[in-house]
């Protein structure tokens, strides 16, 4: 049985499009804040490619944190955990890293992310958004899960219009070219309920 | 010969519920703390997703003490040491997940686990309970041991309606969908013996 | 040729009984401290399991210092080294659990092992025995080595009494649940020649 | 669809030539700096020859920092992130060198990189740059991404006297020996926009 | 062609023998001391069960310092290196014990080692000899390469008795138990020429 | 096509002899020195006897700093990176020795190394040269590359002895046993350009 999304409840938590073997899916990004040194720690049976995702969210994050909004000075005094769940599958590629970088800027803002919100795309570290593969099965994927808006790099457009409209009803679509803009779009004002003062 | 219920008088040691190619088993999750800087030591020929698991089930404790009841100053003050019986067996996969983090809130609160329970489930860093594989298994596993009642996730009971009653006997389940409500069901209010003063 | 049983003079060394394809052997557990900030060095050709139980033992004993006997802060203070000799022959498993914990307790006393004892036993965190392979072939080992006294896990009686009598004559068997059996059967009150004061 | 050159913007991204199993391509490096101990990450699916030449530029350019124009104080104050897209394609060998060197001596000067400009070539530790391969297919792609201007070794310039000059139309060759070339071609006196004060 | 014996004019260099497929050799264990923090290097493609013999030397050293008549203060202010020649060549089992413990011995004591003398034996950490395979032909390579003393194992003597005594005229058996009759026979009082002052 | 000997401007740059499967080469030892905390970098898609040699070499300088004329002080100031071009060759074995420990005199002294010299040798900690493989095809392709004079060890000078004597003309020889004599014949009284005061 596959995933549904859940909700915009807790800092951190994202969802992203998935393309596996057997079809297309939904997958949740979580990450969390603890007292610490500045660790970075990656679980959830990934491999390396999607390991290196999120050190480069991570250092983005780093290297732009003043014009994102967050202080330079908390990523000393907290460790970082990324996890993706389920750690029974195996998961790899570069397709989650907008959904890695969305994760980490609602976690180090303690801001919602956009309800019924997915994303696919791959991040670079000068700020642009790369396309992925996979588009069609995503985009199924995250219609069954409920989805109402997804966000993709703009030179996926193409995919998305060889795709009959009777499956894209209902589905809002925004088209990216830099990462700013993911996070323009996917962070809201809100804090997250019990937000942690960093 | 299989493994039976033990008991609940050590700090960190809770039941869990295995299913490998021999059938279903259950297993022990033990931890213990000594005087440290914050390491955390995994053995008991486990495999990365298994390992991966109690490093969830620490880093989602370090992140959440404050409303588990923990003073979140001692992480830094202890080491501690996760361990899986039976060396000669190797173990992999995330169902110990919820067995890990009940053996982490006892061992870091001294408290009791339940009496008489065992439990199986994948945990999430934002705090969910995922279900697992190989249930039938574990339940006849589980009867066979002289286990009473079993923490499972919500999305497990079909499983469970899928099994013939009388095999479920003399059994108490209890559904969970949050990772709280498996500490609240799992650790009681009365100190371990012998209490160590953290 | 097969080794002997030696002599309990030196602080560290216990009488292990291993099972080879070649049959049953003993092996001896040395460790030795010196002076340093508390690493553990494990060599002798050990397989994962068997260097997982070297640090169980360790931890067992960091966490369980006073109610042992042994002052805790000196453990930031040495180094330990446990080897098992002899290089050439690889070897694993959990079955030297027992021997290594007595081994490190009596490093830690500098306390005499009781003399003609040898011993074969996994051991876990929360002080439990648990019992283990090739009894059989283990203690026909023993005799050949001049043994006289053997500890064992109580649920590895069957396995002795199903070995003929006269294969057993001359031996004494210790049937232990807990660690605490263990170090109370094998350490003695008499310290070593030359015992270091730690 | 094959990549573009896109701009000289952002401090650190820089175009390099790639010769791959299905033919040439364009390429970017880009490095970010933030706060820290003069830490190194490399990513982008990297083999071992690649992440050494990253090693290499970013030594070479400590060792020289002052002949460069950089404060050779500021390396222990910032960690380095390089990384090279698209993460799905494994890539390796020597031939990203001087163009790791332009890209970390952009982000250490602030400085722009001239616009319009590729380059392939390895570098060493005593600065001089090296021939590499693949020249044809790079220089098929370096047109087709709207490239005007290339760097290449000395020792490359009779690949380019073997292409027909048809193709050549349009692009400007620059052959150089030493690595102080490449920055002297490269890197322009124009700082970034936003540049970092270092 | 085969190595011959040379000198014993410099601290911490020790003839050993050493059994490949080709027959026996002898080799040169060597070692040097440079100001540091306690490092210890070992190269020379070694294999595990080698490099876990120096190790083994290392620590027994360190342990039983003063009874070897070596300041223990002295390891923390430097670093050990111990490499055997010749590179292109793999080595690898324990039967360099007492080489590597001779050399460490001769080096942190600056002491010449005896002259002509060459040995083989696998060390434990509690200081007792163990015996090793490949005698007869080591004898051969010990003459060969003009040695005239040899120390081995006193469990290897029925291996010497089994060599017809034409191939051992000329050499002279020491046979020993413990790592301290090696010292006793292998340290000279004649401090190496040059000797540092530690 | 092959490499040309180049020049003795820059410190730490030394010509060695190569030995591939498609016949001898020469090949450059670069070393350069950065601010730092001693930490050794090794690069040049090399093996792990290779890697060792550059160990060995920085190692044995290190114990024997002041005979060979270097402040021991130093070494605790400066990272040093040792690189081998070309990276996407292979390289691998103990003979590139002597060429390393040139290569980190010339740099720790700032003095240039004898022009067109090239040198091929295995290195011991003891301070001996040992003879290396390929001899015939090194010197072809010394001649090829305009190499004058030729280091090689005492006990290769029958190898040079069985070469045509017509191959040798142009070509002086030196043999020797010690890796002073190496140093003593490659480094030169006079500074590098530039010389960098450590
Ligand atoms: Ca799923
Ligand atoms: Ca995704
Ligand atoms: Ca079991
Ligand atoms: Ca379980
Ligand atoms: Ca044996
Ligand atoms: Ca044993
Ligand atoms: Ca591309
Ligand atoms: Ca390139
Ligand atoms: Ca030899
Ligand atoms: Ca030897
Ligand atoms: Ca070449
Ligand atoms: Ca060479």
């Amino acid at each position: 049985e596959r995933d549904k999304y859940e909700n915009n409840d807790v800092a951190g938590v994202v969802t992203g499009l998935a393309w596996t073997s057997v079809g297309g899916d939904i997958l949740f990004i979580e990450s969390i804040l603890s007292k610490g040194k500045g660790a970075l720690t990656i679980t959830g049976n990934l491999g390396k490619v999607m390991k290196e995702s999120a050190t480069i969210a991570m250092e983005y994050i780093k290297s732009n944190a003043k014009s994102i909004g967050i202080d330079p000075n908390i990523f000393d005094n907290y460790n970082v955990h990324i996890h993706v769940p389920e750690g029974a599958t195996p998961k790899d590629g570069p397709s989650a890293g907008i959904t890695m970088l969305t994760s980490l800027v609602s976690l180090f803002t303690q801001r919602k992310v956009k309800k019924s919100l997915a994303m696919t795309g791959e991040i670079t570290l000068r700020g642009k958004v790369l396309p992925v593969g996979g588009i069609k099965e995503k985009i199924l994927a995250a219609k069954r899960a409920r989805i109402k808006e997804i966000i993709l790099c703009e030179e996926n457009k193409r995919d998305i219009e060889e795709i009959k409209e009777e499956y894209l009803k209902g589905l809002t679509f925004h088209y990216v070219k830099e990462m700013s803009e993911v996070i323009d779009l996917a962070i809201t004002d809100s804090k997250v309920k019990n937000a942690k003062k960093l």
